[in-house]
């Protein structure tokens, strides 16, 4: 694999490889930077830079095989092994999240979910088991997921999070809509869904003097 | 309100927003732009250039007004109007957004989920009414909702977007996994949770090399 990968190549690579999942499954082949820049409004030369970037893979005027560039993509997402996750919290969020059907296609396996409500304790969301937040530590003596998803209301995030580390967990995908403090060493991810429709309502509320610009 | 707002303070912008409520919330009345920049990891100067960017606000040596300048940032925002939205798609992220406490706490309201499954038709989420997507145009006759929340599988999603372009819906809030095509006009913001959880397994794949550095 090629060197230094830039902030803005990595952001991208999630795209270039749905964009290739979607192309591998409509049956197409081969495709050019041309067709590819097309679909991801990308230039042409900023699609065979950054293919460059992470080792090249074309063959001049013969564009890109979608099979090979999906798969190659795939490796450097890491999505070429299967990760185990738990899922802290039990709620909305936390369900659908176990529930997702792409998750699980691409590799990620739920092993346990943890909740504080003893209604939710003990009755599996789908396949996987629903265990109280007390009984988390001494689970993850004995299991050692690759992630955990938390899904747990802002005033609780923090404290499960402390929790998490000190239970050896190195990477977060984190729905509580707060910025977490934490180490080094461990990996968080946030999905602000606020954020992201605050984006919307933002390009609404000023729709018109976009448009008069 | 300021002159033209360059699309990365844009996306600042709900980091602003969370910041202020949570420190409003915890009794702040006053922070100075050094404390807010370590909180939201950017440098003093740069959070006086983003509040100075959107109208400024602070006086030198004094810092900002939490609950002013929150309340100033959430009419940038549009945060100073209900919204009000249908959900397509009554599956587990549909119900989930359906209901997301923040979102009707922040002045969004769902008025109706549509979804093709006889079983879910007709059976409230909460309070929300649950119709066919067949019922969704006369719906739209009689109803005008600021936001479509489109929570539907891959394949039946660009469909059910040009459904919703046809019907009058100017502003789309996409949970499916892929990038639609939609006329200029229609506002789209994507979340998409498999480029977050992707983004999350390439630094775990690549922690080594990183710390290596």
């Amino acid at each position: 694999m090629a060197g230094h990968v830039s902030d803005a190549v990595i952001r991208r690579l999630p795209g270039y490889y749905r964009h290739l999942r979607e192309l591998e499954s409509a049956g197409v082949e081969q495709i050019s930077s041309q067709e590819l820049g097309e679909r991801m409004h990308l230039t042409p030369s900023q699609i065979r830079q950054d293919i460059n970037c992470f080792g090249g893979f074309g063959r001049q005027g013969y564009g890109y095989k979608v099979s090979d560039l999906k798969m190659h993509i795939g490796e450097i997402l890491g999505l070429d092994r299967e990760h185990t996750e738990i899922i802290v919290g039990a709620g909305n969020i936390g369900c659908a999240i176990a529930k997702y059907p792409t998750f699980q296609r691409e590799g990620f396996r739920p092993l346990a979910m943890f909740d504080n409500d003893p209604e939710k304790v003990g009755v599996p969301v789908g396949d996987i088991p629903v265990y109280s937040m007390e009984e988390m530590p001494n689970f993850l003596k004995e299991n050692t997921p690759d992630i955990a998803v938390l899904a747990l209301p802002r005033r609780v995030a923090q404290e499960a999070l402390d929790k998490l580390y000190a239970c050896g967990i190195r990477a977060v995908w984190n729905f509580a809509p707060t910025d977490l403090t934490h180490p080094d060493d461990m990996l968080v991810v946030n999905v602000h869904l606020t954020d992201s429709l605050q984006t919307l309502t933002y390009h609404m509320a000023h729709r018109n003097e976009e448009n008069s610009k």
